[in-house]
């Protein structure tokens, strides 16, 4: 297993850090052998288990955000290997965050690959996947960052499970975090520069549903948590 | 706008169609003022609006299923273009049928990227994006191909919205279509070869709440047709 102390930048923002693209060196050529050889650092989520077996992974193309794979594998059905291409991303948390009036924090959002400004509920990646208690760091420091509030003294974190954005073309998979009640820091959100996070807002349960109804809210990780709230009976407190 | 009349493949099975990496040909430099260059048909659901503006593009890689670009766009908050890394995919569209009998059908389906085989909803990528009802025949496709039903007469297409997979990094996005009811085709199910499909069943309500709330429904597509379902009123019927 691979790992490289070098952290990424989250977020894509390549200009802000001085980026430059690093052209087509030796490393982002198909090397079979190699995994996960790009800047990003490892993560043990996807794995292999009962039928599913990894014969091979060449790095097609890698910067800090994203690593392109094109991996031979072999599954339950299909034990003749065969190949896949495969986005690979940092694992990351979304966090609902529910204030002592009951209410849901949402944070406006500037989303570039799609340009457009979506309410969202605050999320991150994982940055750290060596330290065991990472999912629930991620989220109260995005909980922090980009909402400005912190879990109360007694107050709890609630797993809502983890889902997969996409999984045909990427292995991205998100863990969603309940956080209940939270209050405000002092000194407010400190957004990551790279986000533009423009306000952030609570929102009554009816008004959460009317903007998941009418299509407002359009992001998967906001939506996957709210079809768990709903799920898990957690939508009616 | 470049519009490419070659369909490339859906999905990612390269072995299937004799797909070899074509390594690094001088389309997959960078190369300014490229726009969508690769093998992937233009869909023009992005695009510039309020304040976006999308002022360079470079394709950095490209294959028959992803490309990854590096714009340069400027913001609403952020006037002073600035660079980002975005990974280009087709537009996909995602089905929730139910049957006469008011049950929803899921597939089972091996999904390589993160090797797990998961319950969805039926789903696939539009293939034809100038064809305005494209949106409506691609879930009609997936629904027969991959469950093996049909919209039965005087049935009804109702839009659940759009969302964003992971709008963080790609521009995939995915059209909800509830279809009711929906019955058996002839001959059943013919599902793409490169899919991996291994069963289609129906399931109540009850079920299908149950799935979402242990985690056992955990891609994207069907859990934010669930939110929308719920929120919309849809899932008492």
């Amino acid at each position: 297993m691979l790992r490289i102390s070098a952290a990424p930048v989250a977020g894509g923002d390549e200009s802000r850090e001085g980026y430059r693209p690093r052209g087509f060196s030796p490393l982002l050529h198909p090397v079979a052998g190699i995994r996960h050889g790009g800047g990003m650092r490892f993560h043990d989520f996807i794995r292999d288990s009962e039928g599913w077996r990894l014969a091979g992974d060449e790095v097609l193309f890698a910067n800090p955000y994203l690593e392109v794979h094109r991996v031979l594998i072999s599954t339950p059905t299909r034990p003749e290997p065969f190949h896949w291409t495969v986005a690979h991303r940092k694992g990351a948390v979304v966090v609902v965050p529910v204030t002592e009036d009951g209410r849901f924090l949402l944070v406006r959002q500037e989303r570039v690959p799609v340009r457009a400004t979506i309410w969202e509920f605050p999320a991150g990646q994982i940055d750290n996947h060596e330290d065991p208690d990472s999912v629930r760091a991620t989220g109260l420091r995005e909980l922090a960052e980009e909402s400005g509030h912190e879990l109360a003294a007694g107050g709890e974190m609630i797993s809502l499970g983890h889902f997969f954005p996409s999984c045909g073309f990427t292995d991205e998979h998100s863990h969603l975090l309940l956080a209940r009640p939270v209050v405000p820091v002092p000194g407010g959100a400190r957004p990551d520069e790279a986000e533009a996070i423009t306000e952030c807002r609570a929102f009554t349960a009816a008004e959460l549903k009317a903007m998941v109804a009418s299509g407002e809210i359009r992001d998967a990780n906001s939506l996957s948590a709210y079809a768990r709230l709903c799920a898990m009976g957690l939508m009616n407190s």
